[in-house]
C-alpha cells in the first residue's frame, strides 16, 4: 500500500496474475471457437437431416440461434449468447481466485442502466471484454478476441488479448514488455525494425480507424466528423486545404481491440477512435505501453495543438490516439518525441468527436 | 479444343493443375515468411552488434533493406525486393512445369510501359500476385497473400490465395467448390449458415471497401466519389437523401485479394472495389464463384437500376462489386435472386468510379 486508496501488488504476485489471465483468456477463447465450430456443424446436421426428409421449405428457417437473435437485434449492437456465457466463465473463474477483486465486464455492464465509469482506486479492477468483434464472430471473420485487464490505480497492469481464429496471443505485464504468443516481443519486428516515426508522418503511417455505431445523418454528428477526419487523412499531400496526410493504407477491422493490439505490434502506426468503452481498451492500453508506444486522447486541444502536453489516455475517456513503438532517430530525435509529433499531427488533421458519459 | 481459339484441358489435367498450384502458392508464401523472419533476425543481430560496440548513433541507419526500399519509393505504391523474388519463383516454377502457357505476373507488368490488358483466348494464362498487400507485408499485419490464378478462356477456372502470416489457404478448381486449407469448405457456415441476404440489405451486411491509391483531392475524383459511396453505405436508414444503408459494419484490409477471400468464406457480405488489376482478383473470383458468390461490375448502369441485367464482372474491367454465397428464403426468392437484389441495392449508394484502361 503507498496511499490511502492506493493498491500495491508484489511482483511474485503481479507474476501469478498474469500467468492466469493469459490462460484464462485462451480457455475463454476456446470456448468462442467451439461456439463458432458447433454453429458449423449445426449447418450439416441441418444438410443430413434434408437428405432424410421430403422437401419442406420451412426447414430454412432451422438456422442457429445466434443467427436467429442477430435478427431479433439492432442491426449495428449485436450481443450474442456467446458473448454472455463467456462473460459468466471468465467472472467466475475470476471471483474464485482473486474474491476480493472488483470486476467490471461489458455484458454485465450493458445490461445495468447507468453508464458512469466504475473503475475505482478501493481494490484492483478486473476489466474484461468476453467479446471484442461480435459482428466479425457472427460472420466468421477472424478478427475477434477476448480482452482482460487488471487495473490498479486508473492504470491497467497486466494485459491479455487472444484471438482464437488467428491463434494470436497478445499479453503483457508492467515492467515486463508485451509479447505475441509468449515467445515473440513486440513491437514486432523490434523498435529498430519499425523503424522511428517517418519524417513526414503521417505519410508512410498505416492509419487505423473505425465506422462506429453511431451512424447519425447529422452535419456536425460524429459520423461526419469522422468521415472528414479519415478523408483529411488519406488526401494528398497539399489536398483539404493543406490538411491531406497521405498516409499509406486507412485500415478498420471492427475491433479496436484488435487495433490496439496491432498497433502494438508495429503493423499500425496510428489508430484514432472515439466511442470505445474501458473494456475494449485496457488491456490494449497496458500491451502498446509495455511495447513502447503512446496513447492520449483522439481529442485535439481547441488551440494549442503545437504546445500542449500530451497527457496519456484516460482509461474511460472513450477517446483514444495511439501511436505505435518508435525507434530514435539518427538526427537525434526520440522515439517519443517522434510519436508526440506524429500525435500533433494527426490532431492538425482530424476533428473533435462527442462521446460523453456522466462521471468521467 | 471446342473452338479456334477455345481451349479446353480434361478434368484429369486440371485437377493436376490445381494440386500444383496450391504446392506453388504454399512454396511462395514461405518465401514471404522468410523474409519476414529475417528481417525480425536481421533486428536481433543489430542489437546483438550494439551491444559490443561503443555507441555509436550512425548505426541507426541499419535498416533492413526492404525497409530503405520503402523511403526511397512513392508512399503509397511499394515494391519490395521480395515481390521480384517471389514471382520470378513462381514464374520459373510454372515455365518448367507448363512451358506452352502465357504468364501474366504482377511485377513483371508494372515494369512494362503498356497498361494493356493482356490475357487472349490463345492459351492457358496464369495470372500471379506474388504478393498482394504489399504494405501489410511490409508493416508486418498479416493481410497479405499470394494469389495464383489459371484462366481459360477469359474464366478463372483455379484460384489459389494463401496468406501465410494467417495460414489460411484459399483454393477452388472449377466445378469443385472453394475449400478453406483444403479440407473446410467455403462459405465457411455453409449457405445455410450464412443465411440467404438479409431481407433490408445492406442493413446487416459487412460492407468490405479499401480507399485505395488515388488520393487526389479533386471534388469529382475516385477518393471523393468512394468516400461518398462509403458514407451512402454507412449512413442510417433515411439519411443521405434516403441512401443510407446502415450496413452492419466497414472493413478495410488493404488487400483486395483477401477482400474477396473473406467475401466467398461468407466473412463480408459485399466487397465494393475499382482501380485494381486482373492479378488481385483472377483467383478470389474464381474462389468466390465456386463458393456460390456473384462478382459483377462496381460501377452502377446509367438508368435501368431495376432491370439492368447483371453480368460477370469482366477480369481486366478493374471494377468489382462481390456478394457473398447466399441460401435461398423461405418466402421463395432464391440465393441468386437475393445476390441479385443486393447488387442493385448497393448500385443505387455508389457512384460511377473512373478507372479506365486501354484495350479493356
Amino acid at each position: 500500500m503507498t496511499g490511502s486508496n492506493q493498491y500495491d501488488i508484489s511482483d511474485v504476485e503481479l507474476s501469478e496474475i498474469y500467468s492466469f489471465a493469459i490462460q484464462l483468456a485462451k480457455n475463454a477463447g476456446t470456448i468462442l471457437l467451439d461456439s463458432l465450430q458447433q454453429r458449423r456443424q449445426d449447418e450439416f446436421d441441418d444438410n443430413d437431416n434434408d437428405k432424410n426428409e421430403t422437401q419442406d421449405s420451412t426447414n430454412s428457417t432451422n438456422v442457429p440461434e445466434e443467427l436467429i437473435m442477430e435478427e431479433k437485434l439492432n442491426s449495428v449492437d449485436i450481443v450474442t449468447k456467446t458473448d454472455n456465457e463467456v462473460e459468466e466463465f471468465i467472472h467466475s473463474s475470476i471471483r474464485q481466485k482473486y474474491p476480493l477483486h472488483a470486476f467490471v465486464g461489458e455484458e454485465t455492464y450493458s445490461r445495468g442502466s447507468s453508464k458512469e465509469y466504475l473503475v475505482t482506486d478501493e481494490q484492483p479492477t478486473w476489466i474484461v471484454d468476453p467479446l471484442d468483434g461480435t459482428v466479425n464472430f457472427t460472420h466468421g471473420f477472424p478478427m475477434f478476441c477476448v480482452s482482460i485487464a487488471l487495473v490498479l490505480n486508473q492504470k491497467p497492469v497486466v494485459g491479455v488479448i487472444y484471438a482464437p481464429l488467428l491463434n494470436q496471443t497478445f499479453s503483457a505485464c508492467k515492467g515486463n514488455g508485451a509479447w505475441l504468443n509468449e515467445t515473440t516481443k513486440l513491437p514486432l519486428l523490434g523498435s529498430r525494425g519499425v523503424g522511428p516515426i517517418p519524417k513526414n508522418a503521417p505519410s508512410k503511417c498505416i492509419f487505423s480507424c473505425e465506422w462506429g455505431k453511431d451512424r447519425r445523418d447529422t452535419p456536425d454528428g460524429n459520423l461526419h466528423r469522422k468521415v472528414d477526419s479519415f478523408i483529411n487523412m488519406a488526401a494528398e499531400v497539399g489536398g483539404r486545404g493543406g490538411k491531406g496526410g497521405m498516409v499509406h493504407g486507412v485500415r478498420s477491422l471492427g475491433s479496436a481491440t484488435m487495433d490496439l493490439a496491432y498497433t502494438a505490434m508495429g503493423a499500425f502506426d496510428v489508430w484514432w477512435e472515439g466511442g470505445c468503452w474501458e473494456w475494449d481498451v485496457a488491456a490494449g492500453i497496458c500491451l502498446l505501453e509495455e511495447a513502447g508506444g503512446l496513447v492520449t486522447t483522439a481529442n485535439p486541444p481547441p488551440d494549442d495543438i503545437d504546445t500542449a502536453t500530451i497527457e496519456d489516455a484516460r482509461l474511460g475517456g472513450r477517446l483514444y490516439l495511439a501511436i505505435r513503438p518508435a525507434a530514435d532517430t539518427v538526427g537525434g530525435e526520440t522515439g517519443r518525441q517522434g510519436q508526440e509529433r506524429l500525435v500533433r499531427e494527426v490532431w492538425r488533421r482530424v476533428r473533435r468527436l462527442d462521446y460523453s458519459r456522466p462521471g468521467a
